[in-house]
């Protein structure tokens, strides 16, 4: 099979409709999209190395779906309408029954968001998978991450750490083979594989919320960016961090450490005027979308991390960062 | 260095001014750019995969130029304007000196285009290159490759071959030893390392030309996708073809393969209704480009290769196929 044959055979789907946008689909030296009126545009990228960011092996609708999630989650985060998507594929082989399962789990995710795969380029080469996005907002409605102010409530989308347990659960590592009840794997395993991006709940704040970002990398590492890049500090109260079924038989500080340090939540993390409390639940009611207000932002620089009794609880914050 | 440093160290450039279009520029979850309005947005992405589409060990200034300029081409091959661009690097290893000259090649060739570097990803693997380049156009200017007609001229910008024969004595082919000039090297391979966008051209072109494309896979394959995707044929005058110094020492069979079936020559591939010859001359002239008029688009399917006296000559064409 080649080059031309696979992206025909795979990636160009003769009997879908593209959504208006798309001026021009696959098939020449670009695409051409039209965005709204007015709109400005967002665009984000994310490279998906085999043995890096997932596991030899890891089924490929998984694999499909999760790379265009990543994507659309920083769209999410930035407020944005998904627009479309170009797709570079290198492939150790051109591999039928691979490539039609990476095509059914990604394109599953991008029809459910109208988001449409405009183009690419495919080559053999070890495996790896670089995805584009394309969004649209109006002008003046992004959420940022510096655009935090002080007395800001802070909220967080769904809930963090079962990536992290599904992650050491498949990696052997004896703290969570120890503590995690037999059976959750399948049920962890899917967060870590096909986490949901929050584009609903990310155009409905879009406006509305002050910052936001996604949390790829640890919900403290992600928030202390946030923070960093409005000058500000925060406080979360931690009994107000959402746990999961599967993380509560953890011991207290493991399961602190999967929500906190846990990475690849994919969740929306954001911060609003108090005065909009009322707005923010409408927003998350609107997307369907659960969210917590686990925190506030301050002037003081810093983040503190509260019990129930309000008294610090020291715990180093540590991000993911594929060079150290 | 960690992730957050090495961007910031060699792909942060704090003292350079962003185009007006761009609104928002590294460092959020999203980068966010303004076309002008009304205009359509021209997406094309490609990835280089070391070697395969380089050598291992090649110069990272002219990988920079290169990765950045066969996007660059497909902007140019559309008639689109550049607004930006995202890179995706996956790196053995996060080599200083590796990165400030791929830096290097890469911002001065974008700076000439004015098209920043908007976002992207740094992550640790398999060399790998992605990028994804976004230009923009008036609707209706876009230079398609399926709006040939029967009776256009078909022009080449530049010359083509000089890089296939620099890939070939990189190669230590026997007769690419045999018949290049010795010394030729450094100034060939300069053409198959740094080829040069022609975007100036196709914004020349956008709304004057008919069909277009840029020839990274050879002349006569890329021809043929012209060809098809416009439903018409074409002859090509051989004699016409211009023919660079340093392959004038070629035998004729081994020159002719270098001209249309040679590959990475980022050369446009253009027809236009001969009523527009003087236009044509006019964009070439403007854009400071040497165009040749080489053959004719005809209502019958089919590439045929014409000789001095008008007969034709045999030459199976064949394009690049990365999974052949």
């Amino acid at each position: 099979m080649g080059e031309f044959e696979l992206i025909r055979r795979h990636f160009q789907r003769s009997g879908v409709a593209l959504p208006d946008q798309v001026a021009l689909g696959i098939g020449d030296d670009c695409a051409l999209l039209q965005p709204a009126p007015g709109h400005q545009l967002a665009v984000s990228c994310d490279m998906l190395v085999e043995g890096r960011h997932f596991f030899v092996g890891t089924n490929p609708a998984s694999l499909g779906h999760k790379a265009l999630a990543v994507n659309l989650s920083d769209l999410a985060a930035m407020g944005a309408r998904p627009l479309g998507f170009t797709l570079a594929l290198a492939l150790p082989s051109a591999n039928d029954a691979w490539l039609t399962a990476f095509a059914q789990g990604l394109f599953a995710l991008a029809d459910a968001h109208a988001c449409p795969l405009v183009g690419g380029d495919t080559t053999r080469g070890p495996l790896n998978i670089c995805i584009t996005v394309l969004g649209e907002l109006r002008p003046g409605q992004a959420l940022r991450r510096g655009a935090a102010q002080p007395g800001d409530d802070l909220y967080v989308s769904g809930r963090t750490g079962e990536a992290r347990l599904a992650l050491e659960l498949l990696l052997g590592t004896p703290w969570a083979l120890e503590h995690a009840a037999p059976g959750t794997l399948p049920r962890l395993r899917e967060r870590l594989e096909r986490p949901v991006p929050r584009v609903a709940l990310g155009r409905a704040l879009a406006g509305l919320a002050h910052a936001a970002l996604d949390v790829s990398d640890g919900l403290a590492g992600d928030l202390g960016h946030l923070l960093q890049a409005s000058g500000v500090g925060a406080h979360i109260e931690l009994p107000h961090l959402p746990v999961a079924p599967d993380l509560q038989a953890l011991p207290p500080a493991l399961q602190l450490d999967c929500l906190i340090n846990g990475g690849d939540d994919y969740e929306l993390l954001f911060t609003a005027a108090p005065a909009d409390r009322t707005a923010i639940e409408a927003a998350a009611q609107a997307s369907e979308t659960p969210v917590h207000r686990i925190g506030q932002i301050s002037a003081a620089l810093g983040l503190r991390l509260l019990d129930a009794a309000g008294q610090p609880v020291a715990l180093a914050p540590r991000g993911f960062d594929h060079f150290a």
